[in-house]
């Protein structure tokens, strides 16, 4: 612990993603007091169309 | 908010994800007073042999 | 199957989540051909100070 | 429920995956009373680039 | 990882829960050549006014 | 979204979680092009006997 779930939209570039999980856990290390090594992150990317926001589906934007 | 996340088999028509998540939208508009904006959900397929119920896999089933 | 988590705001009455797990469960029948007794819905309620929107705290807006 | 979800890297076998939710369910009935159908479990497979451990991607172990 | 969530009533004793996390990371070193410290695991229970199977709380059961 | 779920051991002050929620989001518009209000972040603090690394509780540590 920590263990972090990121859903977010496909697309991002593996450079993104490398940052991303890097700032987050420094994010956890300076602001929570996490150990670096204990936190955990998942990445999900999902398609358009299986997510929504306000009943739409993104692909339907 | 509200969040949700719905984990399901894989296989459902676009047509059928489309329906699912405006109609979820409206019961948490109507039933929970969220505002439909606000409502964030997320589906995900699983194959059958990635879903168990009852220690079998669906794709044993 | 499904399995829907539901993450939301604290506070809604027992009335309004009993009536959210019904009509969730009957989109998933009626729109997804789930079986009933196959959906499994958690409703997950958190506090003001624990759910963030653009980097803001509910309990910061 | 219990529901279990359980989120892993991507890679083991389909045999792997039978024998893990057949023994977790297990677990559930033998130490926490649950009954057998109602264990539900979802595995979702991630790849190395998904997945960062101490801020590192596994794909950048 | 592998990270494991485990969502179920309340109500599961101290000596339950610690014998479920301990059984349920053997069965993640043996079966899926996890290893023991990499396995992560969070036990959410919830109310039975929060949980549903066939669109019915537990608390209505 | 993009939507952050974190888990994590009871016990953070208020002002760490503000800071935490805040800087995460920052941390998706700038490495990830997401737009700060599109970014839901949900807080779930657990009982030291409720999380679990290697087999055991970190109530047993």
């Amino acid at each position: 612990m920590p263990y972090i779930q990121i859903d977010m939209l496909e697309g991002r570039s593996a450079e993104q993603i490398k940052k991303v999980v890097k700032d987050i856990t420094e994010v956890m290390v300076n602001d929570a007091n996490a150990s670096a090594d204990a936190v955990n992150i998942v990445v999900r990317e999902s398609r358009k169309d299986h997510i929504a926001v306000g009943g739409v589906l993104k692909s339907e934007m």
